[in-house]
């Protein structure tokens, strides 16, 4: 008897799922929650879907893909996963391209075998109640009953203002929680009870959140948001100015509406989390750590800090160093007493976020002994996209105003990764424009990462000249002096009673933002005296960057041509590195030496920038895509 | 030409002051400040406002005075203060038993020659502005011009939170402040800036509040209230069962009422002083250091720690180590940043502020090695009244429950000190019933002194027996049952429509007050090996203990007879050392000693307890008063 379920083995990222024999190979990734390219939305004329069968039995080649594939192609095994249905249990090769997220699950499984060693510890002790022979408080007693284990320790006042009827309602059976040496929590004694850490990045437009045992390490739940503050300015310049303009604001953190926003939509984000959850066991008291990566700003006005001054020459932060601030000053709603921890900022517009996103990264590199002379290159896009190049050991780091664009701002159909968002856009070589949107809803607007490839689809199907001019050699292309623009989704199909285009100042947003990220990436290199293809590594992180097909990115200018083999699409890696300083804290040291060593170059005031900026506003010899 | 205006030179207490030619003694004591018995208002009658003409000559011996000075006496210069006008300057010795306040004042001048060397400490800096070439953040900037002078040091997080503005609103001529080697303020380096320090005396009944000059160490400011607490309860006791009744209140410090109204109480007497100050250049920014006192019920109760279990045996404190607490957290009205030190707690009922009343009082015995072998008894009498005996160099104390009739609770006319209330009452040997009221208005009531003066002139006078039995021979005396009273002012004297009388049950009251005192002193005594008269000092502080006729005290036993050169009324002890610990962080490691050091009796568990207790409700015999 056949069989009605085959298991799926995905490789490299190790996952498995089983599936009905009538459910195709992109199914499975789907269902595993794998992220295969898949631009048709999976009826085998877009090719974004290759796979490579590494073992057992698929369904007969389809005539689609005897047409995507070379003989060559076809002998390694090469496949459309939106075609190919399994006849045996099978083991999948996901090549690169093919990926979205192909590195950021590997980083998150990686993240498990990560060692375990958290700042905060805990212990289980029984104290004797008072009695008139033995008047001591009931402080004292904790202390005598801790003494062999931790020695002595500062107390947070905090937890005296629970002890009494703590101890006494838990019958002097107590779980004291310690932040180095600091009593930060008391907790009932109780088995199988857990301590939690809250590692957030807070991004200028979207915030994630995870909650991690400190014990497994294992992140039990997690969960992202819009960041609130978008309600004030899309990008950090605005929201500074939002706070220029509204000075009576500035001298209270408690008047700080940017301020309050981010405290209570993390705390949304915590209560989302707990519920999910959902044990009894496990409430806000039991989350006794946290730390929060975010970019300069971000990190200032989560922490209550004037912002002002960075939105002014020569834009430096209030503070660079690493803090620990008590959640109960700031009204995190985790155990009152825990010390959150905010990594170093480097400078004025690089951030704890990038230091975090550096340990997942750059630090493999940077603290293996066989790989000193690696020369790696990690870059997280964003509304400001921060790169480093390390480099004999050294790290240099720079920020590139990229702006808001590739979030979908000042694009006439931009808009974020939301259902309805054209993620991806091919157009044939027959000049068909195919597209897919997110969640496969009829298409409202484009996404970053859609435009990324339009863009390179359209410059290679010469739609556009090097210089981004349009050229008008397309039925869906209008060009009407300055009001030249491409209809990507004709009325029709489109989601709203519009058709969707993209116009010459979209464009020109983006070249402006991908020649600020080139120019930021050649004057790294250069000082460096590098070439890209001295580049071991190309680690790309963020949200916007995890999504982008690498391809087009480098079709357009805004990366060089590297082999797709040393590019690594890593997901949020500053989410990823907050989670590391949480479960070890010689994470924490990492990150401040870190930090301490870069040598951050300022942009704007760099001699070569202008001219590398320049350059880097047009597109790429074609060429050089081969 | 006569001299228009003479000096009065008043002694011991070294005040000068200068007055005309028809002002007695009495007022030029009055106009110094200097607080004489007048217990007849200066009609020359009461005898208690005694003096002794040392230089110079006075006004010739009225007919009363002659009455009242044996000739030995009148040889010596005695006087009476309310008789005798200055004709030429003159020396004045007051002696001890015609002061209320004697040791008080000198107490607060001792003050002034303390060692000054606080615990926070403040820097002149100016900081260069930064440009392209030097992009160090704020707090970078701080650290590198502090670093030759104070080396590393921690930054309390708020100061960030104000840091950017300040710097650059005050133009980089910044006044940072230190708590030891933590950042915890920053003001604008103006000339002539002070910085202040709170020291707080929380009693059961009233609150005295001070603020000091932290470099030349004067008191610049004080006031006092009443607890607002008592709206809860008069004593401890009945504000422990306030909150056990109020479960609501017991989990937050917030929701916590006689937390929240102290801490609403101390701001409104730190508003009430700066506005006293009226200096535009002194907000409570400048407040920069507090030290709380308070009993361990009053020390939990500010600090929002739990106190249900001081209600129950063996009734053990949360905590009695000291503590800092960032006033931030407390939401008092001084720098927010600012650490509130709160002392020891040596016990449930001895608390930090008989820590605070050894330094003035115990400590310099203990420490002057000239004195090692002095024996000295310490007491602060209040609701709660704790007693420390110096011998061999340890400290032993214990804590006797007065009870609140001191404060007028529970004597059917008693009252607290406030204007109206008989303070002072004689009874002369012609049975006449002299009185003196606070602020000379219309009697109204009985403070607790004037209780104890009755009491002692009424035994003296035959009028009650030595168990406290009322005997009828006085006109005043009606003996009626168990309604016995004794009128002390009749209707048609009184400030309101009725008689004032102290009945049975009034006297009673105060006969289980001073047993329990007594009790306490004789085990204390006892314990150690010790008869009353091998004591060097007698030392009495607290509000009543300030103004009590300690001779009265004697005469009904709640004291033993010592002579009075040995007693020392000191006012509020607990205050001055609270202020001895804002200025000299040296005593903060004195209390710790001293509190560590202590060894504590608890009465209740005594067995000598209730003998001596039984045995000291009576009145002692007579002849010993001589």
């Amino acid at each position: 008897m056949a069989k009605d379920l085959f298991t799926v083995h995905l490789q490299p990222i190790g996952r498995r799922i089983q599936i009905r024999k009538d459910q195709t190979i992109l199914d499975a990734a789907q269902l595993a929650g794998v992220e295969i390219n898949s631009v048709c939305g999976g009826v085998g004329i877009c090719e974004s879907c290759r796979i490579r069968l590494s073992k057992g039995t698929l369904s007969e080649l389809t005539l689609d893909e005897e047409n995507s594939f070379s003989e060559d192609e076809i002998r390694q095994g090469y496949r459309l996963a939106c075609q190919a249905y399994p006849l045996s249990d099978v083991i999948i090769d996901i090549p690169p391209e093919s990926l979205s997220t192909p590195q950021r699950l590997q980083l998150e499984s990686q993240q498990k075998a990560e060692e375990i060693d958290p700042i905060v510890k805990r212990y289980f002790i029984e104290i004797y109640p008072p009695s008139i022979e033995d008047l001591r408080s009931d402080l004292s007693r904790i202390r005598g009953a801790l003494t062999p284990s931790v020695g002595s320790f500062e107390v947070d006042y905090s937890v005296l203002q629970k002890l009494p009827w703590h101890v006494r309602s838990c019958n002097w059976h107590v779980q004291p929680i310690f932040h180095q040496s600091k009593l930060i929590q008391l907790l009932p004694a109780t088995p199988h009870s857990r301590i939690l850490g809250l590692a957030v990045d807070i991004g200028t437009t979207k915030v994630a959140a995870y909650l991690v045992d400190l014990e497994s390490g294992d992140t039990i739940a997690q969960a992202g948001s819009m960041n609130p503050q978008i309600a004030f300015g899309e990008d950090v310049i605005s929201r500074i100015s939002y706070l220029i303009n509204h000075p009576e604001q500035r001298k209270e953190p408690a008047k700080n509406l940017l301020h309050q926003r981010i405290i209570e939509g993390l705390n949304k984000l915590i209560d989302k989390m707990l519920s999910d959850i959902n044990d009894p066991t496990i409430s806000y008291e039991n989350i006794v750590d946290a730390v929060i990566v975010g970019n300069t700003a971000m990190h200032h006005l989560f922490a209550g800090i004037p912002v002002e001054q960075l939105g002014i020459s020569p834009y430096v932060p209030a503070v660079s160093e690493p803090l620990y601030i008590p959640a109960k000053e700031l009204g995190l709603s985790i155990a009152p007493s825990a010390l959150i921890y905010l990594p170093p900022n480097i400078a004025g517009y690089v951030g704890a976020d990038h230091v975090a996103m550096l340990l997942p990264t750059i630090y493999p590199y940077y603290s293996d002994s066989s790989k000193r002379q690696s020369n790696v290159m990690a870059i997280d896009i964003g509304t400001n996209t921060e790169i480093s190049l390390l480099h004999h050991q050294k790290i240099t780091s720079c920020s590139c105003a990229s702006g808001p664009a590739f979030e979908g701002a000042h694009i006439q159909f931009g808009m974020r990764a939301a259902p309805g968002a054209i993620e991806k856009v091919q157009i044939t070589s027959e000049k068909k424009v195919l597209y897919k949107t997110i969640a496969d809803q009829d298409p409202v607007g484009i996404s970053g990462s859609g435009i990324l490839d339009a863009i390179a689809e359209m410059y290679f199907a010469d739609l556009i000249d090097s210089k981004g001019m349009f050229l008008n050699n397309h039925p869906n292309m209008s060009i009407q002096g300055r009001n030249t623009e491409f209809i990507l989704v004709p009325a029709e199909k489109s989601g709203h009673p519009q058709e969707i285009v993209l116009t010459r100042r979209d464009v020109n947003e983006i070249q402006l933002a991908k020649g600020a990220i080139r120019a930021g990436i050649n004057i790294l290199l250069s000082e460096a005296g590098l070439k890209p293809e001295d580049l071991e590594a190309f680690i790309i992180a963020g949200a916007f960057g995890t999504y982008i097909d690498v391809r087009s990115a480098m079709k357009i200018g805004m990366f060089p041509f590297i082999p797709l083999e040393k590019c690594h699409q890593v997901g949020n890696a500053a989410g990823a590195g907050a989670r590391q300083m949480l479960l070890s804290k010689r994470y924490r040291q990492v990150a401040s030496e870190l930090a301490e060593q870069v040598n951050y170059i300022e942009l704007s005031n760099h001699p070569k920038f202008p001219d590398e900026f320049s350059k880097s506003l047009f597109f790429p010899a074609k060429e050089l895509a081969n």
